[in-house]
């Protein structure tokens, strides 16, 4: 099971594939469903069983659901081995933004039902599917053209995006694993335009961020 | 004065106009400097002036620097009411990566000197001009176009950037100011590809990074 917090995204969870098995709440009025047991709590209960600083108004206990890998999109996402949780979360989000349907991640990236991560997401988790594959079986065996991200790639402004492509996001502090690397039909980079000597880089899910907008202007 | 942690970001200041009062450090070797005064400290003292969960290895005293506006640049960035302290950070390390000298404020933005803002700059703040200012002042007096954030507004992949203008970004749950939006020439927007009826918006930060992304692109 796994925990959502917020009637917001709660009521988001209504119109997806996920099943909830109760719902705590302070205002159990706003999450009126007949098919669902909602339990009216106080707020120090509340405070007790969520996961964050500052509680919103509901938990809700839900199912996982069981992993099914769709055929590969156009355009696809790979994570090789993210670790923080905010940084899953804002790249679901990404992926909900620019209809990306699936998200392949490696054995050791974050899980994605860390409250953290279904936080950061904010309900659109519920709208991309995520899964979590041997990253050197998978690539090796697609038929999507396998780009990475690299201070060395192809400048992305003037990069051509192929029909069917996965871009690979490698862990913060480490970047891609070689074995990943390896895979790799080439890599795209954002050209820096500040003057900073500073070896500095943005951070992984604003550079997907950046990436997939300019990805997505050729379908303008 | 205000803080700064990590000896990864303080060796950034070093090479900066901030002035350093003195540093509290547990590996006081790695900041060998003669003309700052460094005093050895244990973890546990670390842990008592750190304001991180998890502190790094030192911890700098600096002295606030006079705010001094500089010229208006080619693109700047306005800041309508920012009040997260990750989103600010975020945007001065993009406006940093994308060369972009000055950021404005309202004065009501977050502080530019709160330690969450300088640890999310990752001392791209060293290198970014932050002025706080009455902002209908500033936007009705600048010579720069004034560009704001907008769902109703100019699709970003058809918009031709203006020679001078400011990228004016709004509070995270309420936007501009009604005072702001008057003052405005346009807006923009970021096309959503994905089909979700949500009207869950991009993150502020991210919005930001996508259209700087974007409005790079012509000088490429």
């Amino acid at each position: 099971m796994f925990l959502v917090e917020g009637n917001k995204t709660i009521t988001e969870l209504f119109n997806s594939n996920f099943k909830i098995k109760e719902i705590f709440s302070t205002d159990p009025q706003k999450l009126d469903r007949a098919n669902v047991p909602v339990t009216h709590i106080s707020d120090n209960e509340l405070k007790k069983i969520s996961f964050l600083q500052n509680p919103k108004d509901s938990v809700a206990v839900c199912y996982l659901n069981e992993e099914k890998k769709l055929n590969d999109g156009n355009l696809q996402l790979v994570l090789d081995g993210i670790q923080d949780p905010g940084n899953m979360g804002t790249i679901i989000r990404l992926a909900d933004w620019f209809g990306i349907e699936q998200i392949i991640c490696s054995k050791d990236t974050v899980d994605f039902y860390n409250p953290k991560v279904i936080m950061a997401s904010m309900g659109s988790f519920t709208r991309v599917n995520v899964i979590y594959s041997d990253l050197v079986e998978y690539l090796s065996g697609t038929k999507n053209i396998n780009i990475g991200t690299d201070m060395d790639g192809e400048n992305i402004y003037s990069f051509s995006r192929p029909e069917k492509m996965n871009l690979i996001l490698g862990n913060e502090g480490n970047g891609m694993r070689p074995e990943t690397e390896k895979l790799l039909e080439k890599s795209v980079m954002i050209p820096r335009f500040g003057k900073s000597q500073s070896t500095e880089s943005l951070n992984v899910s604003m550079a997907a961020g950046i990436i997939l907008g300019q990805l997505f202007s050729e379908r303008e």
